[in-house]
């Protein structure tokens, strides 16, 4: 591939990530984001194929940065979600393109589950009773992504109605804290077994 | 209002929470709602306004027909959980027409404020620490909710990765178990505080 088409690449993927972040896969048009990386349109199709098959590549190309940047931490849940959330309030478009795609693009990925399988594993692999005794790794890791990301799903005017304007940085800091208390919850002992364990953390 | 027009507009609203919930709003056609009714498109313009003013009214509907359904108990914010997940697991199209507000038409709305108001204040009102002691009523609220929508919001690809199939009885029954014993351990004292206090639960 000569470099020039590294770069050309390079600069459609940009547009195409802005074109779907904005107006989602059916409303994306393939001649505005030509016209946005400055290319011609047929490239698009040379090097992505269709409209859909470059939003499946956006999509899961986004996944792998935010997997890159946030590392797991299975023993560490709430430094997990609190990673998360600091990286959900940085990128702000990445939760809009995951809502356009599990609004328009639901099927599993299988991409995307290589992504969570060691995940899961790790999270089946702690030792002890581990986080929500009884609850799958699936569900645990649900939760504390439901957790993290909860203020960025939450109905824009339940966040209205908070003391602070939604996305100041008061209101963000108070909101992280509200989630990594949440998740060191999940990890605690039930009051019963810890009126008797030593407390490990 | 003659009892026909009465009838035309409970079918209007019902094909365009339809037309909407698959669609959104940008891909909704306002055609398609009027075919869908068997009425005249001018009737949707007569009744309701803009199809974007349509939409408003459709989620507003369905918003005040879950706080109907799922009466908040800021005391028992498990129960409140288990209400809020099993509503949303008998009702998908619901959080899928929530997804499409959320990216179409995030301003905050003053009929849903008045929805989220008094449920703050019930937590606020709450005696004693309350739940994730600390945290504002509106940092509560958004986790309890977002661990209750956690499976709906959640990847499909992590979703099939548990060992169930994702909508199964029995994985609905597990996941709903964990978001309980979730919301449960959020208003669970403190280890430190546990092991001197009575546990009042």
């Amino acid at each position: 591939m000569p470099p020039d088409a590294s770069a050309t690449k390079a600069r459609l993927l940009r547009a195409a990530t802005e074109e779907f972040t904005a107006y989602g896969m059916a409303g994306a048009r393939v001649d505005r984001i030509a016209a946005r990386a400055g290319a011609n349109k047929r490239l698009i199709y040379v090097h992505f194929g269709t409209k859909e098959e470059l939003f499946d590549i956006v999509v899961q190309r986004q996944l792998g940065v935010l997997a890159d940047a946030v590392p797991f931490t299975p023993a560490d849940l709430p430094g997990y979600a609190g990673a998360l959330f600091d990286w959900v309030a940085a990128h702000p478009e990445a939760l809009r393109l995951n809502a356009w795609k599990q609004l328009e693009r639901p099927e599993p990925a299988a991409a995307e589950m290589d992504i969570y399988r060691p995940k899961l594993a790790a999270l089946a692999a702690l030792p002890g009773p581990g986080p929500l005794p009884g609850a799958a790794p699936a569900d645990v890791l649900a939760l504390v992504i439901g957790l993290a990301t909860a203020w960025f799903t939450a109905s824009p005017a339940l966040r209205e109605l908070a003391a602070e304007p939604p996305w100041s940085p008061a209101r963000l800091t108070a909101h992280r804290a509200a989630v990594v208390a949440a998740a060191a919850s999940l990890t605690q002992p039930q009051p019963d077994a810890a009126s008797q364990a030593v407390p490990t953390r």
